[in-house]
């Protein structure tokens, strides 16, 4: 198992930061189109569990666009193999003070490109340590 | 990229009753020993943001082991490939009624054995949807 090879990172880092354009610029059909359209895809939110591709995809449908823009900090992706990645972040929004996000994907690489297979998004208070 | 081989979901899913098992017992050397030892190793938890296995063990080690009986809803152990897979749950304790937990575990196999490289656990609300 080769971890953080350099050209798997570097890919899976333009996923991510494509995966953040179109989160903050509520771009649904780059969002859907980076989940693996599947029904074992899953995506943990701030307050609903999506079990599935097409129920991700009417959350998407539904959101309320305001208030996206997020800052992003302690980003880390890690690169298992050729094939899988994790990308963790931190992200805070002026409109949470004193609470901050945690986003966690899963990416795995199949023919047709890197698709995030898992997700869990969720906001806490901000701990002592972080 | 094969998703579901069935001997590696076997394989996944007896590690993750390893570490359940190991959570409710709060037998803390197995649930480090289920962690890759590693710097990139990262665990979001209910209120904490854990940056590398020192900083997960260093949190077990803490911790309070009163009330950790839970039961698990809508589990999904997923593989891609024969080297990664994804396990999510729901989780309920009777300590903490009207709130639902959720648990994302990242799997990797390395030559030692499979490993969770990323994990993230939070509680919110109990959703409409749930």
């Amino acid at each position: 198992m080769k971890v953080d090879l350099p050209d798997v990172v570097a890919e899976v880092s333009a996923a991510f930061a494509a995966y953040e354009k179109a989160l903050t610029s509520n771009d649904v059909a780059t969002l859907d189109a980076l989940f693996r359209k599947d029904s074992r895809t899953i995506r943990y939110g701030i307050g609903e569990n999506l079990y599935g591709y097409d129920a991700i995809a009417a959350f998407r449908a539904a959101r309320n666009p305001a208030g996206l823009i997020r800052d992003l900090s302690k980003t880390v992706i890690t690169a298992y193999g050729r094939d899988t990645a994790v990308a963790s972040t931190l992200f805070h929004r002026s409109s949470a003070p004193g609470r901050i996000g945690r986003q966690m994907q899963t990416w795995v690489r199949f023919a047709e490109g890197w698709r995030i297979v898992a997700a869990h998004v969720s906001l806490i208070d901000v701990p002592d340590e972080t």
